[in-house]
């Protein structure tokens, strides 16, 4: 097959996002597929129809999918639509919305986080309790949400059970359960669980779906698992700059993910890479995991001669410059050869 | 070849929007070249360097691009970049900014905007005069940009002479230009001259470049014309959440538009159809055309009746509830025989 | 008397603002009462309690007051409790909220004004209709709310038929009204009324109640008439920087305004000296009196260089640069002297 | 002397706060002497002119002065005067402008905050290095801007050593240096030093001075004390809602505490008071005195029973539910007895 426009070196690997891979074969076919002929802009088209079907089989019946470009765009939707203008979001302080978007929650929606600093990403209710208190009180932005990540953006995993007693707590307070699912496909196949499980079946409010790390071009989605905690979603999603005109191509990204397995399967493997790659290092003396490989992150602490070498060889980001902590992301199409290639390079680095 | 996940009726074909249309083959083919491997994420991909490199050939060598989502986005990023907290835009009533991005400016980045009515959607000196004025009043919110669309939201152009005349009198009273280029390749079609004839060579500071309207899947640009006029365009596009992780699959859109002239092909396509249109129902008795077909749009009024019968047949959109106007606009897709069934469908309710 | 701070020229007088004036004698002397010892901060003391109760009186048992600041802040507050983040708020081209608070709505409340010109600065409810349109559709911002203001920045005033119709026709249509009141004593003063007769009775769901141009040294309040239309004013008073600390000493101004006669007396006064400069202009050839004068603003037309000669003896604005036109207004301390002086120096210079 | 309209017992005292005292007799005296007659508004009276030389003998001939009404708004409009719309805050956790604003930084301005815990709201240039880092990454909201309070909400007080080593290297990062004076003039107080030594002289860039806490009715100011650290504060005031019509009457207040000594009595008499109750309640077994007293504020662990007893007698707040930890303020009227009476009913308290 000719690629007269490939501009790229198609051999270069690296384990520095999920995001540094492309597109699954299926999802390019499915655009395709949407192509052609005229439909309806804005979300009145067939696809964003059946994705709202998909979406329902996934998530119960009640749901409501808003699909949108990205996962800042996802979560600064959903978090409006979840408060109102004097109302405040309790998060872990490594939470993305608060260290990776750029301040596009408090810049452009007004959004006041609290946060909490976390051993590993996770927000637990004695945590939450850290900042959930001043209710009623004008001198306090007025907590109103908490907002969890899963996977974390340490590569930890919540239980089901931990995220139903978070979604208790929140209850309990009259507060909302955001759920930045920007990794949840990783989540559910580390848990071996359907998507429901850990989120409508437990009191999750609002997700931020995420696709586009599991191999979609850019397609993420807002989706309302309790209705009556929201409003406004398709205001908002326009205002927010996030209404795909046309949206067909979004959703179709998003029915080839998840009206097939292909969303378990692509983060099955990508998780399974991690664990191999985990499994490799351990065995490699000085080289030190810091977090629980529970989806399809690596996080290890690695001395620095060592870490610079291999980032010549290999794309990847240092975490923590303090420590010395890196992160190592596998993606769908991450190979065992790459794994192999990748932790042989580990050990030689090593040595030297 | 089959189409397995093809959910719509091919068949379907309408002149509500140039976004009803799907994507030009050479673009789905485009996103396939840049596919499989890894880039880096954010922009600093190969696909992205060359996207520079071209619109710097289009553009001028001083240009800059910045690929976004869609075009709410590429205006509000625009238009942040040119101004402080406490300054204003001067824009038509019409104008997209001000009627159809559900307050985004306003919302979202706080930005005024000082609206002038126009009769054709096109701004003058002396229009703009009528809101840039109170400068150093700090009652006044602060004229700092005006901001034109080219084609106008009426399809109408504006002539390299006309842009030129804004440009001097805008920067004359130390104010910016800002072009919102939804369809700039209809109006550089319109024309028969190249973009920067009526952007970067009469004057226009920023431009907000469209690509989605002429066949792309979805990607627009930020392309600063005059950096002096401009900050923080980079941090502005991440907070405005318009920054694609994995970019390369929206330069390689832009590219397979203008790194050839499938831009020049599609845009004039598009302005021929609605010529062709025109043509056709100016020969029917009781239609009539009520702006200049200047690119690929046609505005006529008809007998409400008449509209309402047509709507059930074709999708199109009433533009004015009160006069009975309505907009057809024609795509890189619409055929000869479109336009000729759509008239003859318009000569046949007439006579009803 | 002695007063040895004194640095200003205590016979200086103008025309320009009723915010030129100083402070009523009467307010002076309730800040002094107000004064000594310990009462809780941020409105739990006894003057503002005491205030809630004397505004019910003027406004009905349901009404809720907030002291704020300024009449900016007191219309940011009340706009920001009517609306959600994706609402907007229809008003004059000529409304204070639109011309004369540097965008202050806009910039740090996020609310986009759909504006309507006027030829007096009334609205109707068929201008009214001019914007609110749309309802649903989430391209435009969602028009919630009407705002108009009693008296009219061009000195009119509406009856209270003229409100009813307005509050039934915004009702109707679902949306809320709010009315700019940062010269109501005039407008009560003037219709002979009591305050409730043409807010509370007419169906205004929130007032700007404006004490700071009728005597007060600095003081409005928000006063909200019909509490389901509203929600978090006592937030959005705290986070948009209005929430007075020792409140004591505004809701004091308040009171000693509106626990007696004297916002009427001090009104009426304003008025008459008004009419009184009114009438002594008709009687000059030359000068054309441009509005109504229905409360404590005089509009006409002069010629400029007799403008330009007048202003070097008594400070005054020129409101309308092209057509030279100019407001003269009249406040609590005008003197009917100040009146005479000024229309014969008028009478002077017009037949240089 | 007649107190007609006096609603509240004179008699109640307190050490909840030093904005429940009262203004202080020659600030009521200076507003009667600012009155009379007709000043332009908005800032261009003789009083305020006045009070931008008095500014400038404190600070320096370079100090810009800016009266607002509340401390929230002189902090709002600082931080915004120094930041565009992609910068953020380094500040404490325990910082008024994170903890006790409601929001209003991000809710009105979209200031992201990034906080770091202290143990004595004291920051230093190693913690301010816990945040101040990423610049250049569009992915972090940009640190701009370091804020420190003067004395801290704890009632510790910074040294000029410390202000200048945290001057320098902010400076040396690029940033700046804000200072809220909410209490500033107990500082000078404490310190026995001018009001400079601790701010101009070391590094501060931009001001907000306080003046309510210290006796005035409601005047702050912002102080720009390195014009090249701002842009446009006089727009910024206006769009934050804080600039006063009749603002003579805010300068002729900040001019009665700082065109005398009056400024450095009242502080000097609240920190001396403070002191006295920190020597009483020093005496009284079981009470722990869990911040140094630098200003004039006591913060203690008593048991919770005796602070409920106790709270009933007097008002004062808990600091800290978890803790017991209280906050008793002291003000320019306290006088002797209201501590001895306070320390006496403490340690009768203590007994029960």
């Amino acid at each position: 097959m000719s690629t007269p426009h490939r501009l790229h070196d198609a051999s270069v690997r690296g384990f520095a996002s999920d995001n540094y891979a492309g597109v699954h074969p299926q999802v390019l076919a499915a655009l395709a597929d949407a192509n052609e002929c005229h439909q309806v802009a804005y979300g009145e088209d067939d696809y964003t129809a059946r994705l709202h079907q998909v979406m329902c089989g996934h998530f119960g019946e009640q749901a409501q999918t808003y699909p949108v470009f990205n996962g800042t765009g996802a979560n600064v939707v959903a978090l409006q639509s979840l408060t109102t203008r004097w109302e405040a979001i309790v998060c872990a302080e490594s939470a993305h919305i608060n260290a990776d978007e750029g301040g596009a929650p408090e810049t452009m929606a007004g959004l006041k986080l609290l946060t909490v600093p976390t051993p590993n990403g996770k927000l637990t209710p004695d945590l939450v309790d850290r900042q959930a208190w001043g209710f009623g009180d004008e001198h306090r932005a007025q907590p109103a949400v908490v907002s969890i990540t899963q996977t974390t953006e340490l590569g930890t995993r919540y239980t089901p059970d931990e995220i139903a007693a978070l979604a208790d707590h929140v209850h309990d307070l009259g507060m909302r359960l955001h759920l930045d699912g920007a990794r949840i496909s990783n989540a559910a196949a580390g848990l071996g669980l359907p998507l429901r499980a850990f989120t409508t079946d437990v009191g999750v409010d609002v997700l931020s779906f995420g696709g586009t790390k599991n191999g979609l071009l850019a397609a993420e989605a807002v989706v309302v698992l309790n209705p009556d905690a929201v409003t406004g979603v398709h205001y908002l999603r326009k205002t927010s700059m996030q209404l795909a005109s046309k949206m067909r191509f979004f959703s179709a990204q998003l029915l080839a993910l998840l009206d097939s397995d292909l969303w378990l399967r692509s983060a099955s493997h990508a998780n399974a890479m991690a664990q191999r790659l985990e499994a490799a290092v351990r065995a490699v003396p000085g080289v030190q995991v810091t977090q629980p490989v529970q989806a399809n992150a690596v996080f290890a602490v690695l001395p620095s001669d060592v870490t610079q070498r291999l980032q010549k060889r290999f794309r990847f980001y240092t975490w923590d410059n303090h420590t010395g902590e890196v992160r190592w992301m596998c993606s769908f199409d991450t190979t065992e050869d790459d794994i192999d290639t990748f932790a042989a390079a580990i050990a030689e680095e090593m040595l030297v």
